[in-house]
C-alpha cells in the first residue's frame, strides 16, 4: 500500500486505520510458489497435493506472553513457531499460515512493524508463507495462527500409535522455557538462554518429517510438559511409558536456575512446557540421529492405568498447565 | 470425555478444567467422511482434492457481539457463518473449520454447551465439520474460526475479475444487520427480523458455487457494506461499478427502522455490513436465478478513479467499518 512506509511508527492503529495495518503485516512477503491466491481476497488459495494437515493456536497477551517480557518480534516469531510445531508432530511439512490479528486501537504502528518482522523471520525459518488473515480490534493483543501443510505421501504420525517394545525419544529442549518463566517471574533477566527460550521456542523444524520417515509410531509436540504430553500418547495408545531420569542431562542454564530458585531441575525437564520439543516413539533401532532415547513403551499390567512413569513411579510434582483450572 | 454430560451447567470453566471444555465443544460431532484425523491430536488431517481455499475470521466480545444482545448459540452460529461466507465468495465449497476458543475462567459450562450447539447447528447448515481447535484463557470471549474448502475443479472467483460490460448482482440481504444494530443500540428488541439478522447472518450457502458455475467474473462477501466491498472489487478490477438505487427494494423491516430512527433506508442497504450477502459480477445474461441485478460495470474514464457510484454519483454517507479508525 502506498505510503505505509512513510507513516510514523509512533502513529496509533486508530490514527492509521486498518488498511495500513494490513499493509504493514503483508509488506515484503516473499514469493511462494504453492500459493495461488495470497492476502487481499476473501480467501487464500493454495496448491496442496494429497491430505491436508492443519492446526490452530491462539496466543493471548498476559497468558502466553507479556509485553514487558518479550519484544514484538519475539511474539511474532513465537506465534509461528508454536503452530508449526503441531504440524511437525504429525510428521507433516507446514507450508502456509493464516493470521488472526487482534489489537487495541492505541497500539503503535511500530509495534506491528516489529511483530511482522519477527513473524516473517520465523516463517522463513519454518518454510511457511503468510497467505491470509483477519484484523480486528480487541482489548488484549491476541494472535490466532492456523497452519496448513501436507504429508508428502507419508501417513500422519498420531498420538495413538505407540506399541509395547517401542523406545521413546526426544528431539529439542524441555524445561528451558519454564526456567525462563521462573526467572522472569522473579524479576530477573538471566540466565539469558532460558529467558530467550521463554520468549521464542526453538522448534526442531523438519525433524517431524525425519521421525515419520524413520518409522515413528507416535509423536507429540511437547507444549504442556513432557509428562503431560507423553501422557496423551500413553492414554491414546493404551500403553505405559517408562522414562529413565538418568537418560536426561541437566543443561547448565537449568542447573543455574535450579540452584537459584531451589527448583528440582528434573521438574523443569519433565513438566516444563512451551519449548515445543518433539517426543516420539520408535521401534527399537529406528531412532534418527540427534534424537535422545529417554525411555520405553510397555503394555499396561492388568488393572494398571495407562500413563507415564519416571524410574518406575508416578512423578509427584504438578505437571502440565490447565488454562482454566486445576481439574485434570 | 466420560462424565462431561453430568457436570452441572453452572460450574465454571475454572472448576471443570480445560479437558471438560474441549469435550463439551467436541461432543456429538457428526461423522465426516473427508476427515481422516479429527479433534484430539496435534493436528487434523483432511482429504482435500486439488487447490485448498482458506480464510480466517475472529469474533471478539463487545466488538462483534455483545453477551446482552446475543445468546451463546447465536454467537456459535455467527462464528461459523461469517467464515463460510468468505469461502462462498471465492466460489469454493467449505468442508471444515478449526476453532480457537478463548474465554475467561469464570464462564459457566452451560454457556459453552449452548455455544457448541449453535456452532454445530450452523456447521450442519453450511456442510462443514469442526476438525480441530485450540483452547485458551482470555479476558474477553474471542473466537477464531479458520475455514477450509475446495473448488471442485473450478477456478477461484477473485475480486479482480470484473470487466466492463458485466452486470452486478446480489444474493442475500444487506442492511438488515445494520438495522438490527441500530435498534439494539437504542435499547429496543424489534423489529425482531432485523435483531435476529444482527445476531446471526443468513449466508446464502451454496450460492458462491452457483455463481462460479454460472461464470461470475468477480465476487465478494458483503461484510463491511455493499459500497465498501464492491469498492474492493472495483479497485482490484480497475473498473467503475455503477449501482442503480431503483434496482433495490426496501424490505418492510428496514422501512420500519428507517421510520423509527430517521435513517435513510438506502444508507442501510448500501452501507450496512454484517449480513454476508454475496455480490458478484457476471457477463450479461449469465446471472443465476435468485440473484438481483443492481448495476453494471464500466471502464473508468481517463482521469476517473475506480470505485462505486450510485445513480452516477459518489454516495455521500459514511460507508463501511474500520476496526481501528477513520482512515480509508
Amino acid at each position: 500500500m502506498t505510503g505505509v512506509v512513510g507513516l510514523p511508527g509512533t502513529a496509533t492503529l486508530a490514527e492509521v486505520g486498518e488498511r495500513a495495518v494490513i499493509a504493514t503485516l503483508t509488506a515484503d512477503l516473499p514469493p511462494a510458489t504453492d500459493v495461488l491466491v495470497g492476502p487481499g481476497d476473501d480467501g487464500a488459495v493454495l496448491e496442496l497435493a494429497g491430505p491436508l494437515v492443519t492446526s490452530v493456536d491462539v496466543l493471548v497477551e498476559n497468558v502466553h506472553f507479556k509485553l514487558g517480557w518479550s519484544d514484538p518480534a519475539d511474539i511474532g516469531r513465537k506465534a509461528v513457531a508454536v503452530n508449526v510445531a503441531d504440524l511437525e508432530a504429525m510428521g507433516a511439512r507446514a507450508t502456509a499460515i493464516v493470521l488472526g490479528f487482534s489489537a487495541p486501537p492505541h497500539l503503535q504502528l511500530r509495534w506491528v512493524r516489529e511483530f511482522a518482522a519477527g513473524l516473517q523471520a520465523e516463517c522463513a525459518a519454518a518454510g511457511v508463507s503468510l497467505v491470509g488473515g483477519d484484523l480486528t480490534r480487541s482489548r488484549d493483543l491476541t494472535f490466532s495462527v492456523t497452519v496448513l501443510g501436507g504429508l508428502d505421501g507419508r501417513a500422519p504420525v498420531l498420538r495413538s500409535g505407540a506399541r509395547a517394545g517401542d523406545v521413546v525419544a526426544l528431539r529439542g529442549r524441555t524445561g528451558w522455557a519454564a526456567a525462563g518463566l521462573a526467572v522472569l517471574s522473579r524479576g530477573f533477566r538471566s540466565p539469558r538462554a532460558v529467558v530467550e527460550a521463554q520468549r521464542v521456542p526453538q522448534v526442531p523444524y523438519g525433524q517431524g518429517a525425519v521421525a515419520a520417515r524413520a518409522g515413528a509410531t507416535a509423536m507429540v509436540d511437547v507444549s504442556d510438559g513432557l509428562l503431560a504430553d507423553l501422557g496423551h500418547v500413553a492414554v491414546a495408545s493404551g500403553v505405559v511409558v517408562e522414562l529413565r531420569r538418568d537418560a536426561f542431562e541437566v543443561p547448565e542454564p537449568l542447573q543455574a536456575v535450579s540452584a537459584a530458585t531451589g527448583a528440582d531441575p528434573y521438574d523443569l525437564l519433565l513438566t516444563g512446557g512451551e519449548d515445543h520439543a518433539l517426543a516420539a516413539t520408535f521401534p527399537g533401532g529406528a531412532v534418527p540421529e540427534g534424537w535422545r532415547v529417554v525411555g520405553e513403551v510397555r503394555a499396561a499390567a492388568p488393572d494398571e492405568a495407562t500413563g507415564v512413569l519416571v524410574d518406575g513411579a508416578t512423578w509427584s510434582a504438578a505437571g502440565g498447565f490447565d488454562h482454566f483450572g486445576p481439574a485434570r
